[in-house]
């Protein structure tokens, strides 16, 4: 069976899941809570699974796989269907374009490691932090409602009527907009889609809060 | 003919630019060096194309993509031959998780816009930036020198022995990594593909000094 290397509450981890139930393949939950508390003994295991030390990484087997795009893209190649890209070679591009403006430009910037340096060594404070994350938020959500908006392929989801790479990427990065308190106002298509989105079983199924290591879970970890 | 918005120094522009090379694709180039100089009617001309303002946009008739590694998957389906990514599923998995790795955790972190930000309103000066950048190029580098040292994949490009996705990603970060003074000697299989890539006439003739804007290269914009 495959094992996902996973924690509630991350946003990448947050994808590989929804890829995961939209297929319907049965997978082992493994947290890592315990990196997050920085057990040494937990972190030189890991460490030789993903020298990243970031979550999610994907077992399959002898296959090692990091990099939640790139775990997407080896699910769909296993299990083609239900077909998360779609078939024409532009619209595959448009839906890839969405997954990679979020994977790029937003969450990057926003993570918790880059949270943690703004606060040591460059030494920002709460506010300072969230304008922070807010305007990199802003900068993505609004080129990505233009991209919807002027797109043809738009529809009840990213793009047409079923799930796609895209709103894969799309809900757990709006799932932390809200988390942060980011104004969605101003995002019609990108609200609707999400709302859509989570009415999906596969979808719902994905949510943090649903997952076995929420019981990790510690308010003053918040931010 | 294909028309490919780009900027000489533009480390995602320079990807796409080696990706059209190995696989031998005319294209016209088209230089924003205008939106960078913040001319306005420039800006609002070429924001309809591409929503993020940035760099590179691909223009195929009425295909318009943005984000480097979509561009790239793009030509990869449209002109498969010479293949830029194996074809085997999980070797497939190891070259975008490489790309990856530096198009999601490297590069969003150190790009123009974020140093910009980080000058005003952060208020870092000139090496608190450059530790910043070297931070980040770090944590990126020892994960990727470990993830290569310990691939069966890895040989004289990051896959075998031809080049891929891996190495179309890896060698703009590289010439990043020495505009910016960052030491590369603990790196001895980046060191090795790089010099091997930077002897392959694709690679050459992608380099940014020989674009045909490198005529607007100002040494005051340097970092």
């Amino acid at each position: 069976m495959l094992e996902l290397y996973s924690y509630y509450r991350s946003t990448a981890s947050y994808r590989v899941r929804i890829a995961l139930e939209l297929k319907k393949i049965p997978y082992l939950y493994k947290s890592v809570s315990e990196l997050r508390k920085g057990k040494p003994e937990f972190t030189i295991k890991y460490q030789k699974i993903n020298p990243q030390k970031l979550v999610p990484t994907l077992i399959d087997g002898e296959a090692v796989i990091t990099q939640s795009l790139a775990i997407v893209e080896y699910l769909e190649e296993c299990y083609p269907q239900p077909a998360l890209l779609p078939s024409d070679i532009f619209a595959r591009a448009y839906t890839r374009q969405i997954a990679l403006l979020i994977a790029c430009d937003i969450h990057p910037l926003n993570i918790m490691r880059v949270r943690k340096y703004l606060t040591e060594p460059i030494g920002l404070n709460q506010a300072e932090k969230m304008n922070w994350y807010h305007h990199w938020l802003g900068e993505g959500l609004n080129a990505l409602e233009n991209i919807l908006d002027n797109s043809r392929f738009c529809s009840n989801f990213c793009y047409g009527d079923t799930p796609t790479i895209a709103d894969v990427f799309l809900v757990p990065q709006v799932y932390n907009a809200e988390r942060f308190k980011y104004p969605l106002e101003p995002y019609p298509h990108i609200r609707r889609i999400y709302e859509i989105c989570m009415t999906h079983p596969a979808f719902i199924a994905a949510q943090p809060h649903l997952q076995p290591d929420i019981v990790e879970y510690n308010p003053e970890d918040e931010y």
